[in-house]
């Protein structure tokens, strides 16, 4: 067994975390830390996690050290970047959920999230949490980035065309769609019911802080520059991601080599399935589980290539996926606490 | 491990006793059986089961009474008293989850109904699949009759105080409000999104089947005849039923009392969560869980007992309960393959 | 055209009094305060808003006395009721939406909202501005205390059966449900999207303030003692109210009887429809409309007589009704404003 | 008053036309046919619509020629192109909400929509019932073919850029996301509330019938050919319609300028709304209202200019268009009947 604390647990993905790791085969759940709900047993914030037998700790840098093998870090951007050194320092393993390490670049960084980097000398080490993509390297690490949920599906999307060349670099168009807990457990005005519920927006057109990590993560695919066109939008349900891709295909490409090149580059991958030949997922069929969904579509009228690819947000855009991370990092059994299915409806 | 079989396994409810039984330690699942969709692969239908690797087969009483042990009826009324006989004979156990065990007088079967009764003989052998109330029965029977939905949540809320005395027999108003999975999978009028969406709305009043059932359960615990009012609604929400009971308070009783009582009856229930005094539970709390959570509170003013329960439909309300007393049955730990967690949002 | 203002227009209520306003024949909207946002225009606040050319203003009682032949109060109580006695003073007609008026007695509305009653003399003289049942004190009052919305539908459901007889005074439950906009505009951890959506739950069991408004509405009716048990839930949708009530029938009662009694009750009623014997009314069919639907049917089992009353919260539960009570008050055709039928789905 | 009848108004387009023109101060609704719901009261279909005194009767070509000046066709395709000749026959103004209409090219409706055109005559003389783009020729039209809701939206968001030449055509994507209700009312699999609630999906990739339509009214407006991805999701809402439009931006475009093209272009239009720059619309600013507003930035790193257009998909994207376009075709203000706001939440 090993030994897990999660700090940061009480927002949406720190209580994911939470069930997630509660009921990991090899882990055991040492503690969760939380500033505001400290004192407060888990299963009074969180009614569903009624086994859970832990109350909220203050975050403490020297207890986390002595309690965790592996720690996860589901804390906001700049709160990781002052504790993963102390953390490597004293030989734990660090799962990172934040944007902290997720750029190579301190300068990217500090120009999107507006906050100079105190640990850059960590950047290139750390390595970004994408098992379908980066496998290896977090296997070896000793810190990983995990991606933003927006960065995750987009990639999965994405990625194969590119790396392949059936889809030209060049514009890339990302139109994802968000339930709203990717929005987070802070009450405002955009996530009250009333607002949120039978209402479909977009926002932060051209501004969304995971353009940069979906562009470098594109680029790295398709060995080029690209031309990256981000918007998310909000959706009225509380979970579940879809990103639509549209990339310019290669002159030639068929239907049936676009699905093929889909096909074959996930067909290992434990938490990946490619859909039949035209077939699109829902969201639904995620909901909960640690899965990607895709499907794909050449527009032969246009040349566009559209993949479409269907996540949970909160799960593999964030828990499961750092559990899954640390399930590589640990030598674990890479599905170990991640087999549940999604309800059948 | 023991061999399964879901007969009418194409159902919301068949697909949820697909998925936990997929999952299930010490199940293996033999087959799903269909009649409308014999043919097609039980992810096609429910992309959520990527996993699972069956497809539908036509059901065949020989070749089930064959490959099963254990059968779960997930089948419309009526078409379940055909097979149980012939399951019985051939030393299968037969969890039954439509309605056609579930009375003792067949005289009343017919009359909520609308069928005659093809197995009277086996009314008094079968047992009611509600754990909390008749373990004992349970774990000595071939036929678990499995009760219905709102049964399981409107017992759960009333049985511990009719039991005990604290409410007095005579006027109960069981004010039920359930999720559209209920309804079933067939399309129709009524479970249009565009209908139920948005909408709230009583239907079936005093002309519920589950009427009788309720009344059944409640006059046995108060050992007395009991007037109840059902009234059931339908909540914009996939998932999720909760039962609000008013009860008459028996003279002198205090909310201490009243929620003292609840506490003991379920201290040792698995899968039954009192809340503390006064704290009322949600559905979302349970979805996707094997649990019922029960909120108690006395109204002082009126000298009635308010009791809620919220349980998933799909789960503690039918495809769950029914592995729960399959786990009875056959000698499992009873909480094998139903202690995941409801997602903490 | 007579000229109106809206104090506290930028909550929810408050907001839907500004859309009705904006387009009543006989109305000007002369302005809408706000004290937290003061200088924002309404159409940036409420886009839906997009032709009402209007900025809130700070609230000043001199400026709405010198402007407004009715007002109408959309603040918080305790806000009310030091405002009401200047405006009658400066001749202004007031339709109060607070709760600082409703109660004869100010020890009843001291006990249960905590607060002194600043202006008491002036509770007999304000009338209950329910027009179903006090039309003739609204048309000449100076003053309309507007119910709240479970009142508004609670009432209209009972009152019928109460009054004339065919239902006993005694034993009243109020089962009552209500979308999220009836929780109001301030973001909170329960009106969150993801805490309301897919969920639902009873609050403040026999401890909602408007417990002992309805109390008292069904006691004038009845002319005698009610017992009353209140219990609210919180339903996942935007708008929409239900109220379901459980009374006593009278020896000998039949559906017919009953049905007809509600029928000739509200004949005359220009926005009160009551369905077919048996027929339950929906919330979706009063969305945005200043309706109640109602249904009628006799639990012959039980002996209880269940009345259904579907409204929409924020317009006959608050803002609709509002206006309603100013056409009266001012002479205007009662449905001036007020007839735009809810959207056909 | 315009004597209107609608023909196929028990759809929930059908339903839309009936509350509109029910309510418009110049029209007159003389009959609504269906032909699977005749001799049902329109109150018992559709119980919004509580004061609508009609039944529906079977359509008879003959009696809605003697009946109406203006008849409004919701019915399928195929269907209407056999009614109006003989409607314009007999000197009624026609309004077809169906696609028979919507090309100029006979072919090109055979190959999208597998039927042989049995009125080609009538291609040229049709005009396209969007008025934001050909008011003009609706003033003088007998026969309006009124665009699909995706259509609409699509191109009320690209026109102007593309018209004024600040995106340039060559490749334009459309990712557009509809409320349920745009699949109309058969209940059917994929409209099940439990299929679609919380579930987001794209679907009809590169195959859906609106895009030849979309392509058409790009190709008009830039003056040159537009190679266009069209997908369309379904989103977990009754309604609303998002399009968001991704066109790539002349040379040196400024965020000022590409905004100032929108504002200017829809100044006079009384039913469309441009944002202040930058901000975006949501769809429940529109829902139950003629409106479209209108959301533009520019994304400079990429060159992207992004155009998003909210409607609701059953008034501006249906109903209440067929009303504007009446309201030309008749002479009457365009706003007659269609002043109605959306509800403030």
């Amino acid at each position: 067994m090993i030994d897990a604390v999660v700090v940061g647990a009480a927002g949406y993905t720190g209580a994911e975390l939470t069930r997630l790791i509660a009921q990991h085969p090899g882990m055991r759940l040492r503690a969760v830390t939380s500033t505001a709900d400290a004192g407060v047993r888990v299963s009074d914030l969180y009614p569903a996690l009624s086994s859970v037998d832990l109350a909220y700790v203050e975050p403490d840098v020297d207890a986390i050290a002595r309690d965790a093998e592996v720690a996860f870090l589901a804390v906001p951007h700049t709160a990781a970047m002052g504790l993963v050194p102390r953390l490597l320092d004293a030989g734990v393993r660090v799962v990172d959920l934040s944007a902290d390490f997720r750029f190579r670049d301190a300068a990217l960084y500090e120009r999107w999230y507006g906050a100079f980097h105190v640990a850059p000398a960590l950047l290139d080490e750390a390595v970004y949490g994408l098992p379908e993509v980066s496998r290896r390297g977090i296997a070896e690490a000793r810190l990983v980035a995990c991606p933003g949920c927006y960065p995750t599906a987009a990639l999965i999307a994405a990625v194969p065309a590119l790396e392949d060349g059936v889809a030209l670099p060049g514009r890339v168009v990302v139109d994802a769609k968000s339930g709203v807990s990717g929005a987070g457990r802070s009450p405002s005005p955009g996530t009250h019911f009333v607002t949120a519920n039978e209402s479909l927006q977009a926002y932060k057109v051209a501004a969304h802080r995971h353009a940069p990590e979906i562009a470098a993560g594109l680029e790295i695919a398709a060995g080029a520059k690209v031309a990256l066109t981000f918007v998310p939008h909000l959706v009225p349900m509380t979970r579940g991601l879809l990103a639509t891709v549209y990339m310019e295909a290669r002159d030639g490409l068929t239907q049936a080599e676009a699905w093929d090149v889909y096909s074959r580059r996930y067909a290992g991958e434990p938490f990946v399935t490619v859909h039949s030949s035209g077939r699109m997922p829902s969201t639904a069929e995620v909901r909960g589980a640690n899965r990607a969904h895709v499907g794909v579509q050449l527009d032969e009228g246009s040349r566009t290539l559209v993949v479409t690819a269907a996540i949970d947000n909160l799960v593999k855009g964030a828990a499961g996926q750092a559990v899954q991370c640390a399930n590589i990092m640990c030598g674990f059994c890479e599905t170990d606490g991640l087999d549940g299915l999604a309800p059948a409806v």
